[in-house]
């Protein structure tokens, strides 16, 4: 129902017909294998539930083997919708992406598209952490597959080592996506002045909202709908598709995906920014058409995609 | 847009939803491993365009693996519409499929389906003839691919060698699944009393209408739908999907298509069989709906489908 669920949501918000195909394999290079296959029958590619690290590994591939966009919203669209979030959440606290320090929880699909994608757009201090704890390139036993060894050469500047609570203190941004309740009230306090909290894990955060405040955050973000601020993918993927395929665009490539989180985050206008509101509501009429629009445009410009005439 | 079009037609004829798939591969290997995969998404799968003799081993290899109804259209729905027909028309000329001498030129998908179909019912006397003549099972050179060889010890039994000219001499029936214009007024004349003459090469045929006729033809059949007797798979597709989707049935077995092919005979009451009308009309109302209820009955009573409590 995952899979029907998003094809739905691609029609119903963008117009764009989707087809949901769920594959009877497991193994990386039958995937492959597989989308590369059935490309002709499609103008784009929408990767869905594939397990880290063989999600970076089959999406690259991907790329370079087909000409239309591959996109795996796991990833791509949860990177985009924080990082829509995160530029308005600085924006309150007034501080800047180059200079926070920010820990990621969680180094999956999620988590990893994210560091590499706060990465690209300037951000200096990113602390790692997994299940072993901060990554660290100099300890082996923090680093618990391929890209968790790819990634720890880009983050960690100052070379931290311990666990998710060391990690935490003095951090100006935590962002979870990871598994329900491993931050507590006094992680939060040990954070910098304005602590911004993006606790995304589904449907358990991992710290509840009401506590995450109560220790002094001053924003808060979730993935869910019954508290202020819902991160979800469902504001980037339909808008993203859209602009891609009215662009005929070959890819998705970083100008585009950069143009949606910025569209994202400029469409609530500056005035009505509040701790409460850093990311418009799936509801929120227009919002698909402004990414979209970015999309197109970023496509046109970047000369993966074009007006037709 | 054939793919787009079929889809088209299981809709409007029968209420299925069919996705059309086109696959970026000509490797058997890599087909079935395409089908395999993708089978969890569908109820059925319907191949298209899979040239002979490689569709004949992955229809194989895909029903053994398979626990959902897979069809190869091009083999089995012509041969069911064929073999609808041809009951009909021997019901006519008051012959007996067991007895008649059958020609069939072009063992291709349609050909070599409609060969293994004809033998199962009873036919006993078919020679298949492809370009290098008449198969012969002691002359190699007549057997252009693996399944002619297979086919050659089930065919011929008066071990006839020669050319289509040959082959036709006496025949009771020709069925042409070939390519336009290679039968001639001169063969048919050689035919045995009120010849039998399906030209179903598209859109030329074998022979046109007009000259069989006039050359003694007491049947003409055609793939066209502007001439009379039309032999049209999408008499047989949308029934027969219907009739195994609603029975869940695990596969479709020869009881199914044999009811199939005795449903749409049927579905012309005997009183109103004559030389111009021996199968029904695409539009004809209720012929689906017949075949899907036969196709039914049929899933059920050979323990593959079932009855929803």
């Amino acid at each position: 129902p995952v899979m029907e669920g998003k094809a739905l949501l691609f029609k119903e918000l963008s117009g764009v017909d989707a087809v949901p195909l769920c594959i009877d394999t497991l193994d990386s290079d039958e995937i492959v294998q597989f989308v590369k296959n059935i490309a002709p029958t499609f103008g784009g590619i929408n990767l869905e539930d594939i397990s880290s690290p063989r999600c970076f590994y089959i999406e690259r591939k991907l790329r370079q083997i087909l000409q239309i966009p591959v996109f795996h919203d796991d990833q791509h669209g949860a990177a985009i919708a924080i990082l829509a979030a995160l530029k308005n959440a600085l924006k309150i606290v007034d501080k800047r992406l180059s200079s926070v320090k920010i820990v990621v929880i969680g180094v999956g699909a999620a988590g990893g598209a994210t560091i590499k994608m706060l990465l690209k757009m300037g951000a200096s201090n990113i602390i790692a952490c997994d299940k072993a704890g901060i990554l660290n390139k100099n300890d082996d036993s923090t680093m618990l597959n391929s890209f968790h060894r790819e990634i720890c050469f880009e983050t960690n500047p100052d070379n931290i080592k311990g666990e998710l609570s060391d990690a935490v203190k003095g951090a100006d941004v935590v962002i979870g996506t990871s598994v329900a309740g491993i931050l507590n009230g006094e992680m939060i306090k040990k954070m910098e002045r304005d602590p911004i909290v993006f606790a995304l894990a589904n449907p358990v955060p991992e710290i509840m909202p009401e506590e995450a405040k109560l220790a002094g955050a001053r924003i808060v973000a979730t993935g869910r709908s019954d508290f202020p601020n819902q991160i979800n993918n469902a504001l980037v993927f339909p808008g993203l598709f859209r602009g891609a395929l009215n662009a005929r665009s070959k890819t998705i490539n970083f100008p585009m995906m950069s143009a949606a989180a910025e569209a994202l985050s400029d469409s609530i206008p500056e005035e009505e920014l509040s701790e409460d509101r850093i990311i418009p509501s799936v509801f929120d009429k227009g919002v698909v058409e402004r990414v979209a629009k970015a999309v197109f445009r970023a496509a046109v410009d970047s000369g993966v995609g074009h007006i037709d005439p």
